[in-house]
């Protein structure tokens, strides 16, 4: 048997389809965008030399010339489908720009960088990777540039290459650390100009000029054909309360994406901020209407990051934060110093949760709120409370689910292909017109690809400061779901109907041939 | 939107691809083969009526001529990708033979059948299931023949609708089931024939005859592109060893078929009855390799059924059982009166499997083996393990994963959708020609589906005597991975290249649409 599946050849044959000024590299450039938004003043004093850079769109001209050019190319954090493209797409553009063009791709994320530890990228080689899943043709890491020592390796790895740019494929994180790097360089008078692209599966890089990160369709729809097929086998077999927790970090964007896809009897929004009574008393609520209806099985959603929303959690985390920096470290002394009423709540908990929320820390001391197992504390949590609502005569048997890297590396849609591609000939043209400092950007992004308007975009435009580490640190905001916005409000109008009634929708596996209804669609939540 | 998918609409204009021979079925009939396998002769006195019954195979006729049928249908057991065509499939069939027939379909599997509990299926409602996964136009059910009472009122519900035939969709419980039934209503003087259809995503229900149950191949396939995406995620971000458990009760045919479709770094077959220790060693000494070659990360197939194949667990719980039955009910009581080695290995289990083997039985005190955590354990047992071999100083970061919901109610695969089809047509003839206690099958399923040979097989040849309950029963017997088979001894054969290379191979999504390579491939383990 071959080592490359079928697909994986077939693939390989897709052309990504891009917008319309992007299919002749050499006859556009980037020019300054009049509408600029106004940064915080509190971040200038971190970007004095980027703090003016402005939004940049691309306007037709009748040819442009170039010198080769060398830019650098990393994947920073956990994987989402499509980065393979936007470096497939590097290539091409650069090639374009001028064939004795050259790309470097760091081994393992940031990491690669700050050791210098690189490969040159070919055609030979690349060409094994278009329209394929994950990030392993370069590998990625959690790397960070923090200090002054990070920031001066990294200048010294693109000194070292003579980089005319370097394109950092992130999330929040990774691109602060693009601003930052890009201000870095500047200051020290180096050449390389610092390009950031918006991924990340979680959606919750976004903004007014980025509508959605790479990644999140293909995810969205991985999810969602699972849950499908979940949804289906709850209504054949009527045996199970299947409890599907999803990945996402804080946001529940996944969340409600993939209730929109496939509508649920339930999908908890964290950024609702339900207390943990009141998300019980919904789904005990939900259990015994269905009962009612003689259904003792239903598909309920949960987003990842829900406990760090639940009011009363937050407040007894950020106690249990304290009571650990002071120093308390033993389960009874913690217990012992919790205040009422964090220490009723704590002591309610099921120990195993107990347990995470003390000790499942990460290397900065957080806790590492994802790993918590909120499904298992809400399935707890509801089975009691059906056990003292004795007029409940049901069972209640709960089964649990967790996507997650399930999504995150699969072969990328259509969408998110051909965005991604897109955003790979962008960041080639950002490069090669001097941009520093700037994400790529395409708005329109429900419409046809060839109508998709490129833009790049100051990052600094999109951050703010917050204190971490007890020091005030310029970072990206985060976006969460907008619960007075119309794809929100969409999902509350109709979760009544689908609590009770089953309104199952069966996405269905990814397709990749066939009419374009099936295959070139967009996340939901893009069609306001 | 609409609650129809895209993928739901256009997969109700597939027309499935049948065998030559039934492309009209009023030119074919059933005839006697000459073969006939020997069945158990102790057999004999529990099928004295259908004792005699002869295999079937299919042979072209000018015309036949038949009365309007009425049939009765039901799914059995959990879901399996193709039901419902084998119902639309039995509507078209019976619809041919005779356009007055009628089919009724009784609701909530065995259950429904009970209670007389059905209804009418015409095509207005069943073309709305057509190559759709689920089982949810019926619904289905645990429900099992086993007392005269039963017998009794199965006689009564065929009896009062004047049933022709009857057709059982199921596995080996419901097929046995099935010949029973068929016996009985012989010795009764009941003109209702009984057929059973091959189901179950295990794959366990295989003979010479039965090349494979249908469902399978979905789930395998459904399987395969989940965990190809770990795998590309596991290689991407280098953090994890993901173990993978994978539905299927005993046998681990779907695990070994996961296997050479996703080229794993280990699959674990649990027919090679390995000892924890040697598995745990097995497991241990990848990743010391690994580390070697500077890997961290990995992806390990562990089969449902594992643990009731590892000798000294098996003898363990056959100690359990027998402590609890004699009275023993306490965790304290059981420990002391455990006998060494099993009291040993027994304490050196976690806490929560002591649990799971002490308390998790099902309604017949059987323990529930499936759902215990023989994945938790085999990591907790490795970490141990790492940690006594001092030279390893590599990480070890597992993540769990359990598949099985997610693959057994998904959109059929052409596969699986033809085969269906298939089988249904079959059936309407089976009944038409007055068999009964036959299960339907094809042969020769790796080619085109053009080419299939129909079979009517006699249920009582897969059968032999187990006892249950203290009581001699027919049952059929569960096929199991042969571990000098073909496939087997394939896979041992490349496993040590898998284990430290990175063969991972990526099926992604089942496709629909495009090349036949693509769309219309059978299980791997049918290429032999």
């Amino acid at each position: 048997m071959s080592t490359m599946s079928w697909l994986q050849q077939k693939r390989l044959e897709y052309k990504p389809k891009i917008p319309r000024l992007l299919q002749d590299l050499n006859q556009v450039v980037f020019k300054e965008l009049k509408k600029k938004k106004k940064c915080l003043d509190s971040l200038r004093p971190f970007f004095p030399k980027t703090w003016d850079q402005k939004p940049f769109g691309l306007e037709e001209v009748k040819s442009t010339k170039s010198s080769p050019l060398t830019v650098g190319v990393l994947f920073s954090g956990g994987p989402a489908s499509g980065g393979h493209n936007v470096i497939a797409a590097l290539l091409d553009g650069l090639k374009t720009i001028h064939p004795k063009s050259r790309l470097l791709g760091f081994l393992g994320g940031v990491e690669g960088l700050l050791q210098g530890s690189y490969k040159e990228l070919q055609e030979k080689e690349v060409g094994f990777f278009r329209n394929q899943g994950g990030f392993d043709l370069l590998g990625t890491g959690r790397g960070k540039i923090e200090t002054e020592e990070h920031l001066n390796k990294a200048l010294k790895a693109c000194q070292q290459q003579d980089l005319d740019g370097l394109v950092v494929i992130g999330g929040d994180d990774s691109n602060t650390n693009a601003a930052i790097l890009a201000e870095y360089f500047l200051e020290k008078g180096c050449q390389t100009k610092v390009v950031g692209i918006p991924k990340t599966i979680d959606g919750d890089l976004r903004s007014e000029d980025i509508e959605i990160s790479f990644g999140f369709d293909t995810a969205c729809k991985t999810y969602s054909e699972i849950i499908g097929n979940i949804a289906r086998d709850a209504l054949s077999a009527q045996k199970y309360y299947h409890f599907i927790k999803l990945m996402g970090r804080s946001a529940s964007h996944i969340c409600l994406e993939c209730a929109l896809n496939v509508q649920p009897n339930l999908a908890l929004i964290a950024e609702e901020k339900k207390s943990l009574e009141e998300i019980v008393k919904e789904i005990a609520d939900l259990i015994c209407l269905r009962f009612e209806k003689g259904k003792e099985y239903g598909v309920i959603l949960i987003p990842e990051g829900l406990i760090e929303f639940i009011p009363e959690m937050q407040s007894l985390i950020s106690q249990l934060n304290q009571l650990i920096q002071e120093g308390s470290s033993s389960f009874e002394k913690i217990v012992e110093r919790l205040q009422d009423p964090h220490r009723n709540l704590f002591l309610t908990l099921p120990e195993k949760i107990q347990k995470q929320l003390l000790f499942d820390r990460d290397p900065h001391g957080n806790m590492k709120l994802a790993q918590i197992d909120t499904d298992e504390l809400l399935i707890e949590r509801v089975t009691q409370e059906l056990k003292r609502r004795t007029s409940y005569k049901g069972k209640f048997s709960p089964q649990r689910h967790f996507l997650g890297y399930e999504g995150r590396a699969c072969f990328p849609s259509n969408f998110d292909a051909n965005y991604c591609y897109s955003l790979g000939l962008l960041a080639s043209l950002a490069i090669r017109d001097g941009l520093t400092g700037v994400i790529c950007s395409f708005q329109n992004l429900s419409s046809q690809s060839e109508e998709w308007r490129a833009k790049a975009v100051p990052i600094i435009e999109l951050m703010r400061l917050e204190v971490r580490k007890g020091k005030e640190k310029p970072v990206i905001e985060k976006s969460l779901v907008d619960i007075n916005g119309v794809c929100f409000v969409k999902y509350r109008h109709l979760k009544k109907l689908w609590a009770v009634e089953d309104h199952y929708r069966y996405p269905g596996p990814l397709q990749f041939f066939g009419d374009s209804s099936l295959i070139d669609s967009c996340p939901v939540i893009l069609n306001k």
